[in-house]
């Protein structure tokens, strides 16, 4: 499988709709703000002689500008914007003035510690802001056709292979992001360099060169072991999935059968033992790393929204180098739910960290913080999140040497040539994520046979498909394939039966025992505390044999659906004031009935502080006496 | 309520002598060599001018030389050593040596950075080191007569008073410890001004003078809010509760009631949401911190070894200010469990993290690794058990106007002088904590009558005494009072009816949820692998009907009372290569009953590598079926 051209899907409604538009009308607006007065862009300028401030933030401040300049130029492909063109062309222009003669650019280096380039690879990330320059510079051209960054990036990557690469000097990053953008700009280049010097990184890990820190291991590293012996995915995540993410890029042009097999490893590791419900990943506050498997505690997760990101983009370049759609399931299990999550509806408002339970405290590190805040310290997840958004289309569909894969579902155009004769043009319209109704219709096609394959979602297990209204056959490793001659006016209905379902998880993890989701189509749920007015979310029980119902509330959180169910609200009077107490010599908890109703975990934290809680404590008589897996809804 | 002499105590038999025996002769020799080994000795050879070396180690180095100190201090005490006497002289020497002509002690600032002396108080501990000098210079005197080191840290202390103090510089430090040991050297020397030193480095605590951190907020240093203004345990566990220690040393010295008030309500927020059923404190690993409220997960927990002594010397003070059995109660939970297990039996390796499970892994920031080191780059905790060890007589009785009271039961011998006439002198036989019976003999008695108090610990509920046969009045208030003019014969039998209970946690605790703990007399037990050769640890569910047996078992880690139960292990194998499915769509999970033998959690990773858990999974029919509390054993 291949990608599409980068305007080859249009989201023309819906969720994600909605989500490019405040992306692109309140998001972008408010992170430019933001670089302003984090200083981000006043670095750059220090950098390019035009200010004499003193360098504010931490290293890689200037790679929250590119991302940002990679999320503008992707809403520009979208559509045209004089407030886009004018900001991002101002800010290239910076990016130029601070570009030394020798094509280096890092405003940190050049100005807060000079004469000290290439002395930290561990933490000085300059590979890693470099990285991200290439990326937003292949957006520009991609998006827009203006090559005047690429310009830019490719004096940069001249600049890097001058100084790296086998008869030069070894290095390999402490943090991974250079590969992926060196693999794009291969592609969008041709220049075999580029990916060359990918591979160069890739083949200096796990040799121990980065060395510990005082505070880090090698594993904090992915320095541990060498690529292709990598069994598992460890240490901070968002390094561990950019470098697994860089690793499949190399493999998809390269096709090394073993380093795909060492990525299959490490997703087979991540998926079974270290993969919250949401798609979060990276459960350890301290080091905002991988903890061993089944370390997965809800209130104390991290699950940085920019891992989450990283293991979208990773999962992506597993499905193109695999065809699997359990790649594509964790995909879209993870965008509309840890990315999501990431940003506020308002789109000015952001988490670094994403926990699965809050007790309603708005501290930082603790149980689950519960307030976004509007920009951090440490800004890497909300630009991020920006090109996220600015993206969704891009993991809507891809093709291959015999037709069309739909990967994701949402009302949008495709356009992709599939060749010979016209492009094959299809009209998608579908109420998901709320509604598992997908209808395709086909306004114009090659004008040969053609596969049309639909990707079904692990989640759900009744699929079924018609073309023109004639039943098509049932799925097949995670796919309908259609294949037909198409023509104007053939319409393809899908259905995806939605209904609520509880979901239990692993006994190895300690944080969801006795405990059970609620999900829907692609959607995990949570109960908050701002829709349970009479009970605290920490007292909640689910009555796991009542029926879940579920209704669109169009006035609520702009819209969701939410479910409902029965559950009790335990009394814990009896606990005040103690901690432990003997088995059995207390009388038994009251507890009385309650109504339960459920958001959308993306959705929760924006009605002011509360509790949240994914996992719901079985109540007795819902199933918590039997044995795991023996209680049906 | 007052301590007794240093000397009254002397412990003849059973637990508590084999490990002070082991701490003579294993852990001070070893830890002896440690400290050169690490470098703490040569940082002080370096400073007194007898070593070229470079300055090794953290900033504290100094700090680990002066508990050993301690530690052998009280170990002569209790019985005279050549070699302990030669080793603390020589190293006394060296400290003297190191002294500068202004009194100033510490080789990280002489050394490493001269000039920056008391430049930075929040991480600079350089009075945490004062402090431990003049707590070791007291014990030598009080236990050895010795007062060559109290010279030295009186010269020290004149060098603090010169610096310090109302009209002087204004100071606090971001590691307490110079406030109890103050309140030491005052009661050792009779001079006020230390008391008055100690006071106004506690007020002038909660008024942001420390100042945030890059990676420090106010509350991780306990610098938010003034003392007696504090309603909370928070931030670093052992800062805290090494403050709160001296505070309480303070308040017993000058009486004053606002500061016992904020002291009896920061216990109480321990003891309701922060405190681990084997008294271990500081849930995080991030920041050494307490957690918020029921924030205690069992794998990720970091009960660091000290913050349990620093709970230990709390609540002893606690209980000195106040005589309630309460903090007699948590000093007896935290001695024989969380501080005990900071050591292994050989007295030659130590936990720093003292997690309730364990997966077996030997990470060391993990769900709980499972290897004692045999020490740490910041090796604060293997000299502070030594001390703790060395002590724990002082922790048995104390004396008042009227009598003597007993805290904590092991055979000894006690002498007390509560006048007029000879000295009560009792010895103690007992296999607490294996046996609950304890038999008191008094061997001389004053010349009026005396009440002899016995603290009835929390956990037991049916305590009973006789006094030469007859029965005494029942338990109040958690102690029996015998108030009688004891004789030279007299015989009073305690006895504590010892039976293996389950106790089960607050149900805002996720980590416990479902779990029940077996805990018999003072001693908290838990499931080891090494006892479990069929079924892996993490798969065990316990029976809470089936009945649980105690026995000795003298050829098992240096001899324990196991307590076997029944219960299950479940077949996990639907679960491979899984997270999370579907409630009831899988099959009832398959179990095979399994017998269980739980330990003294304080004896676990002393056989090798191994998983271990406290909470055990109610298994159903087991009681997990009822709502919480209605479950009998």
């Amino acid at each position: 499988m291949t990608t599409l051209d980068a305007q080859a899907v249009t989201i023309e409604n819906g969720l994600w709709a909605r989500r490019q538009a405040v992306n692109r009308d309140a998001a972008l607006p408010h992170g430019f703000r933001m670089l302003e007065t984090a200083g981000n862009l006043e670095n750059l300028r220090i950098a390019a002689g035009r200010s004499s401030a003193r360098y504010r933030g931490p290293v890689f401040m200037d790679s929250d500008v590119y991302k940002w300049l990679e999320a503008a130029a992707w809403e520009m492909g979208r559509a045209p914007s004089e407030w886009l063109r004018s900001t991002s062309e101002a800010t290239i222009d910076l990016v130029a003035a601070a570009q030394g003669v020798d094509g280096y650019i890092n405003s940190y280096y050049t100005v807060a510690e000079p004469g000290k380039r290439w002395t930290d690879f561990a933490h000085g990330h300059e590979l890693y802001c470099a990285g991200h320059l290439i990326q937003a510079a292949v957006a520009f051209r991609r998006a827009t056709g203006d090559d005047r960054l690429l310009t830019i990036a490719q004096r940069f990557a001249d600049y890097l292979h001058a100084l790296f690469g086998p008869g030069r000097r070894v290095a390999t990053p402490g943090h991974p992001e250079i590969e992926m953008a060196l693999v794009e700009l291969y592609r969008e280049t041709g220049e075999r360099r580029h990916l060359d010097l990918a591979s160069f990184f890739l083949e200096h890990r796990g040799r121990g060169w980065l060395g510990p820190g005082r505070y880090n291991s090698s594993a904090s590293f992915q320095d541990r072991v060498p690529m292709r012996d990598a069994t598992t995915v460890e240490g901070h995540a968002v390094r561990a999935l950019y470098l697994t993410t860089g690793a499949t890029d190399v493999y998809l042009e390269t096709g090394e059968a073993a380093l795909l097999t060492a990525l299959n490893r490490q997703w087979h590791d991540l998926v079974t033992g270290k993969l919250y419900l949401t798609g979060g990943v990276g459960g350890r506050h301290l080091s905002e790393a991988f903890g061993q498997p089944y370390e997965l505690p809800n209130d104390l997760a991290y699950c940085e929204t920019c891992g989450a990101i990283a293991s979208v983009m990773w999962s992506w370049r597993m499905l193109l180098a695999t065809g699997e759609s359990r790649f594509g399931d964790l995909v879209e299990r993870t965008l509309y739910n840890a990315v999501l999550s990431g940003a506020s509806l308002g789109g000015d408002r952001y988490f670094y960290v994403n926990p699965l339970a809050s007790n309603g405290e708005p501290e930082h590190l603790s149980r689950g913080g519960c307030i976004r805040k509007e920009w951090h310290l440490v800004a890497c997840c909300p630009p991020n999140v920006m090109r996220q958004l600015a993206t969704f289309g891009h993991y809507v569909a891809t093709r291959d040497a015999v037709g069309l894969q739909i990967h994701q579902y949402a009302p949008a155009r495709i356009v992709a040539d599939l060749g010979p004769g016209p492009a094959m043009t299809l009209r998608m319209e579908t109420a998901y994520p709320w509604e598992g109704r997908v209808r395709i219709a086909v306004e114009q096609a090659p004008t040969t046979s053609r596969t049309l394959s639909l990707r079904v979602p692990g989640w759900c297990t009744a699929a079924t498909a018609r073309v023109n209204g004639k039943p098509t056959a049932p799925p097949s490793k995670g796919y309908l394939r259609i294949e037909r001659a198409w023509q104007h006016g053939d319409v393809v209905e899908l259905d995806l039966p939605m209904e609520p379902r509880l979901t239990e998880a692993h006994p190895g993890i300690e944080s969801t025992r006795g405990c059970v989701a609620i999900e829907r189509g692609p959607l995990v749920y949570c109960l908050e505390q701002a829709d349970h007015p009479d009970a605290s979310i920490a007292d909640l029980e689910i009555d796991t044999e009542a029926p879940l119902e579920s209704s669109w509330v169009s006035g609520r959180l702009e819209g969701v659906t939410v479910v409902r169910g029965s559950g009790w609200a335990v009394d814990t009077a009896p606990w005040k004031d103690r901690l432990y107490r003997p088995v059995g010599r207390a009388a038994p908890a009251a507890r009385r009935r309650t109504a339960l109703t459920a958001i959308p975990y993306y959705a929760w934290a924006n009605r002011g502080p509360g509790a949240m809680r994914v996992w719901i404590p079985r109540g007795a008589g819902g199933g918590a006496s039997r044995p795991s897996g023996d209680s049906a809804p």
